[in-house]
């Protein structure tokens, strides 16, 4: 009998599960060649804009595999705002049943990213974070500051977006988190004023530029999820001391390492995978100086552990 | 608000549809650039062995755009009997949102594999159809039979298959449909007798070899849907007269076609595209001596085609 759980009942699981841990394993089996994640499907649309992707796979140690769908259809160019969708789907190997259908919303799909960010800051920000920076005040511009706050000391942040309006909403929102929220318009704040960044928009021209950046900054590019989206110049990877993606063969297709690659201005060879980061220290943040990029794409593992830790918890029985 | 319908919902409304006509409609539009079909997103298992399809897309024209899920598992290598499962997904261009999910249990992919199959047979099959074989005692080597009916006037029937059981209750389900079943434990009797032949198996390896094959006879290959699988002998498709593709761009990399390509026996641009044969008299069969032979392996037009017509029966007000 295929279970089907709503946002609401996903929404009440969600606080009872560890995350960041579940999409840490994830990436550390990934990297470490126990998942079987094809390349990502895809749907672009131009009009209206907007993309869908298929993510799906398994880990070889698991009883199941996962097919997650998620879509981010523009309602306006000019105010940015994305309709997000989606759902995850979660099938026994050796006979394919239905075990369950997540109709998230695309909810999880934020939660896996966010906790992807966490992951990230976890071994490669700084030690001192003095002040946060957000690019994009969306649903995932909210989430990456929700799940920083376990990993990142700092509550100061600075947030660019394209109107006043959605600043104004983001501050009030996330000030309610505990976070001093500043909010700007010109993203030239977030590189001069953070040392903490998060990109988190649809953009698909550079935001930052690589005079910009700093000494001793990391970026998390999370934002740029297909071959054209492109939210920083690309020669800030080739200024950054380490450059990490997510998933290499993603990356070499889709988000800001394929920008640089293509402007030759980064070798394939200089990449480091997040997993193998998470797992070698030699491979993590080594000096407060360093300048440090991670660029998210979003990978399918990650939809796999945070599918089977919902599903776990929705099938507890409940108090 | 999201509909999700089961197997029997589905089942009510499936005698109303038209589906051979849908499936006729889904290829030509295919064939003719107006739809938008990625190569297929695939998984496929070795313990126990078995493989997934994504199969997505959308007609341009449409307001929906569709992700359908199939599965096939192996119980038993040895009974090759087949747990088939799996989905479908409508969602709404613009929005992303999910406006049904059928629980289909692969019950329509088998539908629209069918009526691709009638859909071949109508353009295809020879005039006199003295014979029909069908190799494979499955759930699809069933339901060719079944929409065949209304394509072919012919109701006599050899049916192989791997074991006597199997076959027994293939000829036991079958003749209640109006059929004259025989049964056999070996192909050449197809090869032999029948002068329109169905190969509905996940063989990988080929159960008809080209000397076998006489002139005027048709077969359609519709079990190999991956690189690997195989049921036809290469050599067939280099004798054949026509040879047909429902996708050009997926029998590159999966059916038999692909075997052909790459045991050299068959040229890229002799294949004929099946939305081309049913827009242009010129590609049929001309003649009742011609070998013609058509590899499905199942395009996602049709699953966009049969599941649109489901939902809009099952969105009707029922009486």
């Amino acid at each position: 009998m295929t279970k089907i759980y709503n946002l609401s009942q996903i929404k009440k699981v969600i606080k009872e599960l560890h995350a960041i841990r579940e999409i840490e394993e994830g990436f550390k089996a990934y990297s470490q060649g126990k998942s079987v994640v094809p390349p990502v499907g895809e749907l672009i649309f131009k009009n209206p804009p907007g993309d869908v992707h298929i993510k799906y796979g398994y880990l070889m140690d698991d009883d199941y595999y996962v097919i997650k769908i998620a879509s981010g259809f523009y309602e306006s160019q000019e105010s940015n705002q994305y309709t997000s969708d989606g759902l995850m789907l979660l099938f026994k190997k050796g006979t394919g049943a239905l075990a369950c259908a997540l109709l998230d919303e695309c909810y999880l799909t934020h939660v896996r990213t966010a906790a992807a960010g966490a992951v990230v800051a976890k071994y490669l920000a700084p030690k001192q974070v003095h002040r946060i920076g957000i690019l994009g005040a969306g649903a995932q511009g909210r989430m990456q500051l929700k799940y920083l706050k376990s990993i990142i000391n700092s509550r100061e942040v600075i947030v660019w977006g394209l109107n006043q309006k959605e600043l104004d909403e983001y501050k009030k929102d996330m000030e309610k988190s505990g976070y001093n929220i500043q909010t700007t318009l010109n993203a030239s704040d977030i590189a001069t004023n953070c040392n903490l960044i998060v990109t988190a928009t649809p953009s698909t021209s550079p935001l930052l530029s690589a005079d910009q950046i700093e000494k001793g900054v990391h970026i998390t590019a999370m934002g740029s999820d297909t071959p054209e989206k492109n939210e920083l110049d690309p020669r800030i990877l080739q200024k950054a001391d380490l450059v990490v993606a997510d998933s290499i063969s993603q990356c070499l297709v889709r988000g800001e390492i394929n920008h640089a690659l293509k402007a030759d201005l980064l070798n394939e060879e200089d990449i480091v995978e997040l997993g193998n980061v998470i797992t070698d220290k030699e491979l993590q943040r080594s000096s407060e100086g360093q300048i440090t990029v991670a660029d998210l794409t979003g990978v399918a593992v990650q939809d796999i552990q945070i599918s089977k830790a919902v599903y776990e918890a929705l099938s507890l029985p409940q108090a």
